[in-house]
């Protein structure tokens, strides 16, 4: 092979190398913005008094923890029959999702933020609820899903 | 083909596809038992006032929540410089792991756990701590590391 050819071919290596890696930062991308749409319309349901958003995305096999929990509640019917309890009881005026990350690992996105709920009392003062989240999604027979959810309060001792 | 043919043929695909697929189930519960030994390792560490077992299979953008992060702690650097705050500072008797799960996802395997740590006191009594722990697991590069942690406290408001 002539040096020529072996530029051509390098180049084309390159060229190729970057191209597929752009592709996979793009795709990364991409996904990640859907990750967080599909939480932040869940979270719109739920701040107003439905659950149902996110069972809808839930895995069969979910596991979840929050700060009522004392035991992890595993599989979709036990949640469902957790978040019965919520039902129609909840009311957020507005939510802050900060700084939201997802980190892609093949067919595993883990989302993580901490969330500021405003809501307004009974006396009209606005109560602020500080959250640490994190939302394991996973594509399962091609639909992303939740399979593990852990909500807590920074701070709740202080 | 003879109706003979079409039975071996069918006999090697369902031993093959039974095969495969127990394979796969004990990979997974092998997968299981080494990251459960891998967090019990790093919890025996932490216990003994020791918060670099934890930081050693922690990935580099490894995420992190606990009690007392009032923002999630972003990276391997800054996990350090927060675990150096509790350096010779724990002193954890024994634990228990309640019900250790671990969900496989491809390369990724989300580990949840209920602990309760037990830690005798200065006057002599045994205080008693209730958490729920997230551990999300990669495999990066041939090894397995912490790619998200969340600790927290259920009930902490009751």
């Amino acid at each position: 092979m002539s040096i020529q050819y072996i530029h051509i071919f390098l180049f084309v290596l390159l060229f190729g190398t970057v191209f597929t890696l752009s592709c996979l930062e793009k795709r990364d991308t991409n996904l990640a913005q859907m990750i967080i749409s599909m939480e932040r319309a869940a979270l719109d349901r739920w701040g107003k008094g439905d659950p149902w958003g996110y069972t809808a995305i839930s895995a069969e096999g979910v596991t979840y923890f929050d700060t009522s929990t004392e035991r992890r509640v595993d599989g979709l019917d036990a949640l469902k029959k957790y978040y019965k309890t919520f039902e129609g009881k909840i009311r957020i005026d507005r939510y802050e999702m900060i700084d939201p990350k997802v980190q892609v690992h093949g067919n595993t996105a883990v989302l993580t933020f901490n969330l500021i709920d405003y809501e307004t009392q009974e006396d009209g003062s606005l109560s602020k609820t500080l959250w640490s989240s994190t939302e394991v999604y996973s594509r399962i027979e091609g639909e992303w899903k939740i399979v593990h959810t852990h909500w807590s309060k920074p701070n709740s001792e202080q």
